[in-house]
């Protein structure tokens, strides 16, 4: 049934497969009056777009939105915003070797037996390049929210990590390394390391830590709309992730609740933040902070085992381009899932009371 | 804005504050013609309520449950269901002394600014009381999705854990001991760490684990409503949750590709299990399997530091009942929430194809 | 599935039979900070209730309404609000001669089709009865739109009717009669027309008015959620419901647009009101008005040919205490639907623009 | 906030201003599995768009529509369906004139008022250009519930209208002449008529007649989703509807209980249908019909005094091309909604018990 809308008031409805002419997608309820930035827009949609650097698939997409309706002088109108982004690099090759082939830890064994059958080029629908439309809503979400800022990046790729990845102050070199980490020395041996798994066209997992500052107090709604609820199914449901921790996270569940407690100063704010910027599912106003694992990348450059859909041993040759490692390239996608649930809970909570 | 209905077709709206005369809910979108187990339903209750064991609050509730409608000669009729649990403890002592003051990492503080003001009697509506009424839901989903079976329990308090929690076979021990962990040596060790903590007025957290096996293929609708996004809404929307991770988790973030790729046999299942049970956020048929990590509970009985609402600094003095541990008795509240999600998602595959 | 909510941010959940213990709902998304006056929803209570006066059925409920949750000293707090209506005139009569037999014009034989069986006992889900939860929540909706004022009666019975009943200025009378008509002279017809249809065992139609005044202007949501439309579908969900019309109604469809347009004074008011106050599906600030016809009740005094679950012919047989005429019992219904709407809308326009 | 998607698992999601690029949509939700026959939904496009008679507005529209996703060898994959219809006939004309000025009965003002500007090309996102889109998924919708019928016609143009119109068997001539009226003899007088009124630059209403056949019983859900209720909100959200009524509608009002009531044939069937179809909100398996109201078109040929944004008194002088008569071009709109509430009850339908 219907699935491809995300938000309740400020809502993304999403279309689109990986081979098809276009996807695109709708932006319903953002309200009227907000100037629109098509150069953030663009900017965060190259942040996300294959070919960017060394370290991620050379596949070529343009990745150019382009706006439909909703937005007349520049500004948001109210009304919903259309917008398409033309898939330039669906090779009219043939597939038709995979079309019976069910790669391993993918999605085509379960669309199969979900749906009675499957588009089979590229994963379709279950490939990774829907993830492009959630990123431009995610900036005009950004836009809509201001003066919240959200900002992600990688802290940790295979077993090379950053400490404290939440406490880093400086974001100024995350843009500056393919990696997009911010520590300098760390972005290095994380980069050797994706370029040598990739040599032996193997891929590897990691993790993006995102850091939401100037937050309000008041956002998220009790009992099942928590905030950090929402934040996250909205980043489990990106491609490869497998989990997520806020605040302290699973390392403070090894904490004593004397030890864990954030005292309050007098102005409201807390001498610690183990909370991550929410209580009872509403935020405090402190940073919000929390971490989302990535697995390996599914599509390895080696030969597997596998079967079709008779149930018959197959060989899934490795060949193609793709991501080693798929984190420097989801930051921005973490960004815009976050943005796109502080959008809609900011408008929710106008109407907390009258 | 309304917030307090979980899932789409099969949903719960739940109700009710901890000091008010009783909680409930409605359960509505419960197909017609299931037979009702009230004893399984108040079972689980049991499982969940104070003052069950020694190392749980001491708290006395009934938390006997009422149906008021959607229950015909034993059977769901589809019509919705719904239910009260009367409070019963709710004593009717002075609550005044702390109406002015904010907790530390509670509700309180985010309540006030939200919504203006608050209902300060033992935390109102931000009180776990209102898990009670998930457990009772989530004890007919768990009717509704047979033969799928759903089993939690306590893999982790403070440093003392299970290893590879997700690979035990053998559940016989659980409801055996207080801690709710399968293993006999380990639940001895928590359940010893536990009152340790507890006779020092402190509080510990843990992880459960959950285990979901019978499953079929196919419950997960992409691209936002990926089963694993919903099942971690779910949990961590139950308080003190602080993180969620499935299949190999952040564990897996560490893994190559070949290493973390599950091979199919040619029956469909797969060699390993590194997924989880779920392939591009649908069941493909293996067991699921996930990690809910809890923070010690804020209710500590140490005199703490805090504020009142004008920011004095303000002493709140620990005493009363509470739990130094909130694992054990989360157990079936977790189980309830992933039953939930299930019974969502089997309802909604049904309309996956013609 | 799950369809006994009603609204999108103020949101009534409702649940019960009409021979179950009780009946109740939940209202969700009710902003904190609107003081209850529970006087004012007893008294819309009052008016639905059976026994109110000799022309409406003389089944005795009394329809005390009891609030669980969701407020505190007397003002919403923001959270659920739980309440309950107690079934005191449930007979433990003997419904089994029935329970085979499917009433003419009655919803029995589509309950029986769609959920495999049914409870029997007097129309269960299907019985008016669930009405009494929608005028509790209608009645706090009406806190919240003040000043907006929503008056509903009676403008026909039977053949006899009002003229251009929306131009009425003097409602003082509505309350004062039983037919709750604002005219002295037609009501005392429409009450002896009642009365006499009562002798004869049948029973017969009408219309109910319904006019809305200090509208602001931007109610209502392109495209689909405009505002008629969903007060459309909010009155003809009740019981008996066969039609709705808005503004100029069926009657303005042979005008031509020359007659019909609604020429604007220089504040923005209009010198003809066609358009019922409501233009593109938005409130442009003059009054709403809308009539709602129902039919005559389906359960009659005399002896009706019917068939049972096999297919044969039965005979039913006419007796007990019932309602000659829906209309006057109807008025406060749908003056609760109509508040449900504007209460959803007022909190929606909240998010317009920035 | 969003508004702009109908159905709940079956859904419509919409965009597009006139006077735009492009108009379009997401089906989410269609099954996987149903052969997509373009011809029949441009089929269904050409009998709504302009310029396809003499007594239509004269404006040229390609309204071509191009399916962007979901659709793979010509069958529903299950993923959305993503589709655009360009607007090509959005001349580069200047709306300056207009730009300050509100048009009687039109949306300008409200739009101005409630979003603080507006797109005052042409009527924006207002104009009935949007339900071209409703058409597209409406005609997917018809493919999804075969063998079920929809069949709408005129009925009414002004003060000429048709006896019975859901009695009449024979719909041969429908779509052999302008009007969409199935009687020949009427139909002339219709056509007659707007011709007449349009040469006097004038517009009128009239009525749209809609019968479903072949309808299974069960479709429908209570309380609040009644199958009509639902019909009701679809049609009255097409631009210029003013009313509703289903089966023996306004008229059934002034009968009475034993002249209504429909008895029951031994397989199920009734002797009469005043019902139309539904009872009890739910299908009872007989023809469902219903009629929609529409208002004269607020655009005529005469000039009008109005106001514009500072309240001074302005000429709307009348020009361009415009419909005389709505209804011809709203049969196949007419048709669509309720083949979109259809679509979704079924499936909704698909859960009413185990």
């Amino acid at each position: 049934m219907s699935s491809n809308s995300f938000g309740k008031i400020f809502t993304l409805t999403t279309f689109g497969e990986s081979h098809g002419s276009a996807i695109g997608g709708v932006i319903d309820g953002c309200p009227a009056g907000i100037a629109i930035e098509i150069e953030s827009i663009q900017n965060d949609l190259n942040r996300r777009k294959p070919g960017q650097s060394k370290i991620v698939t050379q596949r070529k997409e343009g990745d150019k939105v382009e706006f439909l309706s909703g937005i007349f002088d520049g500004v948001t109108t109210g009304t919903p915003i259309g917008f398409l982004i033309k898939n330039t690099n669906q090779k009219s090759k043939d597939y038709s070797h995979i079309k019976e082939n069910y790669r391993p830890s993918h999605a085509d064994f379960v669309y199969d037996k979900k749906y009675g059958f499957r588009d089979y080029r590229g994963g379709g629908r279950s490939s990774a390049r829907e993830t492009a439309c959630r990123v431009v809503a995610g900036s005009i979400a950004k836009l809509l929210i201001k003066p919240i800022s959200i900002q992600a990046f990688v802290s940790s790729v295979g077993n090379i990590s950053l400490n404290n990845p939440h406490l880093i102050s400086d974001y100024s070199f995350i843009e500056k390394n393919p990696v997009r980490c911010p520590d300098k020395e760390v972005a290095l041996k994380m980069e050797n390391l994706i370029k040598e798994i990739r040599k032996k066209g193997d891929t590897v997992g990691g993790v993006v830590t995102c850091v939401i500052k100037n937050m309000p107090v008041g956002l998220g709604e009790p009992v099942f709309d928590k905030l950090h609820a929402h934040i996250a199914k909205a980043v489990l449901s990106i491609n490869a992730v497998k989990g997520f921790e806020y605040g302290s996270g699973f390392g403070g569940c090894s904490l004593l609740g004397s030890q864990h407690n954030d005292i309050f100063n007098s102005d409201g704010t807390t001498k610690t933040n183990f909370s991550g910027g929410i209580q009872g599912g509403i935020s405090n106003g402190m940073d919000i902070y929390f971490n989302v694992g990535f697995k390996p990348v599914a599509t390895i450059m080696k030969n597997q085992n596998s079967i079709n859909t008779k149930g018959d041993v197959v060989k899934i040759v490795g060949k193609g381009r793709h991501d080693p490692c798929v984190v420097p390239r989801a930051v921005p996608i973490v960004e815009s899932m976050a943005a796109l649930v502080l959008a809609d809970f900011q408008l929710r909570n106008n109407n907390s009371k009258i």
